[in-house]
């Protein structure tokens, strides 16, 4: 978790100073200071603990879409973590095993890699710490406990044969932990590059000048202290109401909410520890435009509100108009790219006589 | 509805009388008789009231993925039709909106142009009458009504376009009825052409000695007189039950069942002639390995035991164990390819301030 504040703050006397023309007449500056506080996004999120192998890869993008991984066989990872949606579900909170609906707001999984915390609490250490929970979560895919679904995935000779080839030298290597394992590893071939990390490697054409606007204005408010790194966010963990709360500025941004919203106490869950009282995970805003609605309860729809609504909770202030149009320029240049083959859907294995059958209650 | 049983009991005779060896020892005259029952899939099913067009299809396949045509923004075409798994969900009978069970088993989509009625009650005459059910169905997608499906559609941009592209020189292009004709011209272009197509077209290596025997083994037994054109079936409705009930074959076969097992009147809830009492569609046999569970009600999860219950309920006799074999051999030359571009999950539209907004309720 770098903290920024310094150069934040220095470069934004510069910004205010200068106005939007320093994007047009200092570009290098720029660029020298959005590569200090960003990254360009790797081609791939590797992990010494995990590596990511073609086998590893092909045998979680299959898992990432098979439903059997799901009591009922109707819920796959891909239900709520959409790949024609940017790896969301678009909705506030998810819907789960007979229509549970959720706590909280599907985060994406493109780029979550990057993230240094899993879950918008941080329960999680990494991708491979974080598979483990949705399938075994009664209001999520509900499989009864880790047994079942090593059992299921199990009784698919090509499942058995790709684990073999996935995870070579183990002696079970069809376990609960691997099958996490696997779709750790397809999600971290989850990277979107897109303009913004174009223009970072020194593309000048890549992004506009009011996008440049964009991310002057992004920096100079001090956004990158949170949205920071390759991803824009999900390396750090932040008081989320830091002057406002959530609930007054929506009800003042978006005429919703007000005194009697639900409070959702963030990792204090978690810790019990009254330091993480509404301390949430900073969301990577990384095709942010795509993955509404906003927030750890998806409870605002407008990227413009939302971030209208930030800057009064984080920083106690309100954008100008102008200054919210050259955020959202900004924003369009942060839509990426896909990876093909994570698009094409796979082939699943045939269910045998062997296979635990779904169950819808 | 073409009735073949002449060819079919002159063909069982010689069929019993040299038993499997006429496959082998006289491949040209089964191709012949084959080619008189059955033919090689199509590369498009197309129809001459909605022509199959690029800019239609790849609409089309869009609205397929679209979980925004439900009102939950959680069910797509693609949640019970899944490509991934041969069009089907595999299981009984599909989950709709709040997690309401159908009565009956989501038939595939792949080879469903053929059809010549939709449903199993055939209560549809062509695709592009059928995929406009489901949308509006309070137990599957849950629209309100045909204007909302339209008013959620016609917030987005690039499908204002695409309809205007698709439907060129109609005044108001996006309405519904174009939704579902989009809707059936891709599912138009899923052809899954299969090794018995290679060999009903003359490639004689294309089908073992075994599949062959099934091959003989289907036409002797008399199943190509329903299952019979290039689906393999989809082209007759039937009574489900002439000789005994589906209830005694698989109390007798499979162990469940019995009197107390719920009976679907089939194509008599349609029409209420009594003439249509357990008459339901003959559904097609392409892919039929992969299409589990079986019969309209998914009762029956083997394909084995599937197949012997046919041959009880509708010619009141037991087949060998040899000819089951053979049968289930043939079946998987039955197992087609997909196309690949189907299988390609489009980038969908972000939705607007306009879009109706999900509801889980």
């Amino acid at each position: 978790m770098r903290i920024l504040k310094p150069l934040v703050v220095g470069l934004a006397i510069v910004a205010v100073a200068a106005g939007v023309t320093i994007a047009q007449t200092q570009p290098d500056q720029l660029r020298q200071t959005a590569q200090a506080l960003f990254a360009p996004l790797p081609e791939v999120a590797d992990n010494p603990d995990n590596p990511v192998t073609r086998p590893k890869v092909t045998l979680g993008k299959m898992l990432f879409y098979d439903p059997r991984l799901s009591l009922s066989g109707f819920v796959s990872c891909n239900s709520c973590h959409n790949l024609a949606t940017y790896g969301v579900d678009n909705l506030p909170t998810s819907i789960g095993h007979r229509w549970a609906v959720g706590p909280r707001n599907s985060p994406t999984v493109l780029n979550a890699a990057l993230h240094t915390v899993q879950f918008w609490d941080g329960r999680a250490k990494d991708l491979e710490e974080q598979a483990q929970g949705p399938i075994v979560n009664p209001i999520e895919m509900a499989i009864p406990n880790q047994a079942f679904a090593v059992e299921r995935v199990a009784s698919m000779p090509e499942y058995v044969r790709r684990f073999a080839s996935a995870f070579p030298g183990e002696a079970q290597p069809l376990n609960y932990v691997n099958i996490a394992k696997a779709l750790a590893a397809f999600q971290r071939t989850l990277m979107t590059p897109d303009r913004f990390d174009s223009w970072l490697r020194g593309n000048d054409a890549a992004l506009s000048a009011r996008e440049l606007a964009g991310l002057q204005t992004f920096i100079a408010q001090g956004c990158a202290s949170c949205h920071g790194g390759p991803a824009l966010g999900g390396n750090n963990m932040a008081k989320f109401g830091v002057v406002e709360s959530y609930w007054e500025a929506t009800r003042d941004v978006v005429g919703i909410g007000g005194p009697t919203m639900p409070i959702d106490v963030g990792r204090f869950a978690v810790t019990h520890n009254e330091a993480d009282l509404y301390i949430f995970k900073s969301p990577s805003l990384r095709n942010i435009t795509r993955t509404y609605p906003y927030f750890h309860d998806g409870g605002v729809w407008s990227l413009r509100d939302a971030t209208q609504i930030m800057a009064r909770v984080q920083f106690g202030r309100d954008l100008s108009s102008e200054d919210l149009d050259n955020l959202m320029a900004f924003y369009q240049a942060l839509e990426g790219r896909i990876p093909p083959y994570a698009l094409a859907l796979p082939i699943l294995p045939p269910s045998t006589q062997q296979t635990p059958r779904p169950s819808n209650r």
